[in-house]
């Protein structure tokens, strides 16, 4: 299975466009419709006819919110169709052929597919679920050279949900600053946490992005967002102009209703994701894992988890297999993407797959 | 004045945030609010719970619309955030640095801008006002050299509003299928056109996109699609995927409402234009223009167009110089974005401007 993280996806909706049934605990997405408050939001917006052009920066309220938010300023912000195009945008403006990244891994794949579109490579740090997957900042150092124009920090981590610990964090900023290396930080899960859901303070050479795919159950949207230095954030309007152009208005409006009532959104999503967790952990008692620190990726370890994908598709049921998330051969990545009553039997049957192929 | 298209739409949306009241003829849209239908199937999608990832090439039954409109099938169909996407994605797959691309002027200089981001050259076949500017298909192919790998026609164009001759736009498609160069027909005027509103029939070589911001009025959803072959298709979903991820399925649910009621909707667009573009020939008598073809766009001669946009400017109206077009600084360009009775007093304006600046 050479597919990448996304022909996966897409081989999964063909196989739904072509009439079969799948369950797909292979997106990243807590499977929940749109709060109703976002949703109004966006009508109200559309009855009003806010349907036009619009700044390629994003609309001032949302701005200045999202700025608050970071302890930043609106120069430093822009609304982008999810925290995937912030972390395209960055790393088209930082990576020239030749140059590369840093991450730990098991890794989101998408930064080094990004990467390498520009003719940059993707150095990987691998941890350990006997680590708890943590990362050794100095190890990290240690890859980075005089083309490393970025270090990538999605933290909590997708594929693991676990946290990096916080001096670790503090050992890459302080590095990074000291060797004017950009850190783009990745905060897509940090309102899904169950240990610290705030979001990171802005400061001067660290590009932060989190979406609305998560927290707030608007993945279709396309909703997200970065905080940066103003000067990249120009250059990042520039390139969202002569691309994507602007976020929908409705779309913003229902993004700043989603700030505005931010705790009662996480945290709602946050629950349902830990009851979904409870419930997961029930059925992989006896399966070895790192616990998960936020919502709602699970990685077991398996035998082999490109066979074991296969022999769960044949079951109806989609995941993901570690080889995709910087070769993690043993492990499968499972998305708690459906309520309880979805998600059980599925589990059941996956975990009965695993016992099967033990 | 030295600001792109883009800086210069991006400064009066700052002025805009900073309390300035401005009447916007820089926009190119026809300045309508979305159709009621177009808006309530949005809105449907978004009560049925349409709020979660999808396709990156697009949903099966706009898929199939848009390929039956067009002579081709699904795999030759990719939805897009605007037209502006397509020629993005299509112009980063050609190009690579040192490369070229050849469009006839005046021009709506993304392409450019886009060509210039991947390192690449934009050749342009400057027509003119007094040849109703026509292109000159030899004149053309003469700057075409073994670096070239795609022709852009904008046809009909932005900032004229003319539409090349069919027998230019032939021997263009006849002798790019020869030297296996790929057209990029952008069509994004295509169904505002007075003379003929037939899409292009997709053929092998021929990348075609349109946009749904001019004649569905639906600028700022960002809505558009290519049409190509599959293998460029294929590429574009995997940018797609790593990029915006996918158009959402309520923007998706607008469009397709909008190919079903096409000649309805674009129709009224087109009227619309039509009563514009009269008041306007009303209001500029006597000043030299080549008559648009299509709607929106007035490309009026002037005696220096970039001083003429700030004397407009200081009026409280926006319109783009024609520099920013292919260096035509003799123009400016006006959008009539607006219904008439904001359109005409503030084309008398701009007329008072010209006749002050003779």
């Amino acid at each position: 299975m050479a597919l990448t993280l996304y022909q996966l996806s897409e081989k999964i909706f063909e196989l739904e466009k072509q009439g079969k049934k799948i369950l797909r605990l292979n997106i990243g997405d807590p499977g929940l419709v749109t709060p109703d408050a976002l949703r109004n939001a966006a009508k109200k917006s559309l009855d009003a006819g806010e349907t036009r052009y619009a700044s390629a920066q994003g609309e001032k309220p949302l701005l200045d919110k999202i700025a608050s938010t970071h302890g930043a300023e609106a120069q430093n912000v822009s609304v982008t169709p999810g925290s995937k195009w912030a972390c395209y945008a960055v790393l088209q403006l930082m990576l020239k052929p030749g140059d590369n990244i840093v991450t730990p891994a098991p890794f989101w794949s998408a930064y080094e597919l990004m990467a390498k579109s520009f003719g940059a490579e993707c150095r990987l740090v691998k941890t350990e679920m006997e680590d708890h997957f943590q990362f050794d900042p100095q190890a990290l150092f240690e890859l980075v050279d005089a083309k490393t124009k970025v270090i990538v920090l999605n933290d909590p981590s997708n594929p693991t949900s676990t946290e990096y610990g916080a001096e670790s964090v503090k050992a890459v900023l302080e590095y990074a600053q000291d060797q004017k290396i950009l850190v783009l930080l990745d905060e897509a899960y940090r309102d899904l946490s169950f240990k610290k859901n705030e979001l990171m303070t802005y400061q001067e050479g660290l590009a932060i992005t989190t979406t609305f795919s998560k927290a707030y159950c608007m993945s279709g949207w396309r909703a997200g967002y970065l905080v940066a230095d103003a000067d990249v954030i120009k250059k990042v309007v520039s390139l969202n102009q002569i691309t994507f152009t602007n976020v929908p208005r409705f779309t913003q409006a229902a993004m700043l209703e989603g700030l505005t009532r931010r705790e009662e959104v996480t945290g709602a999503t946050r629950n349902e994701c830990k009851k979904r967790l409870a419930a997961c952990e029930q059925v992989f008692k006896g399966i070895q894992y790192a616990r998960p620190d936020a919502g709602f990726y699970f990685f077991p370890k398996v035998s082999d988890g490109d066979s074991i994908t296969e022999k769960i598709l044949e079951q109806g049921i989609a995941v993901t297999p570690g080889s995709v998330f910087g070769g993690y051969k043993q492990f499968i990545r499972l998305s708690l993407s459906h309520p309880l009553e979805k998600l059980t039997p599925a589990l059941q049957t996956i975990r009965r797959v695993i016992d099967e192929n033990a």
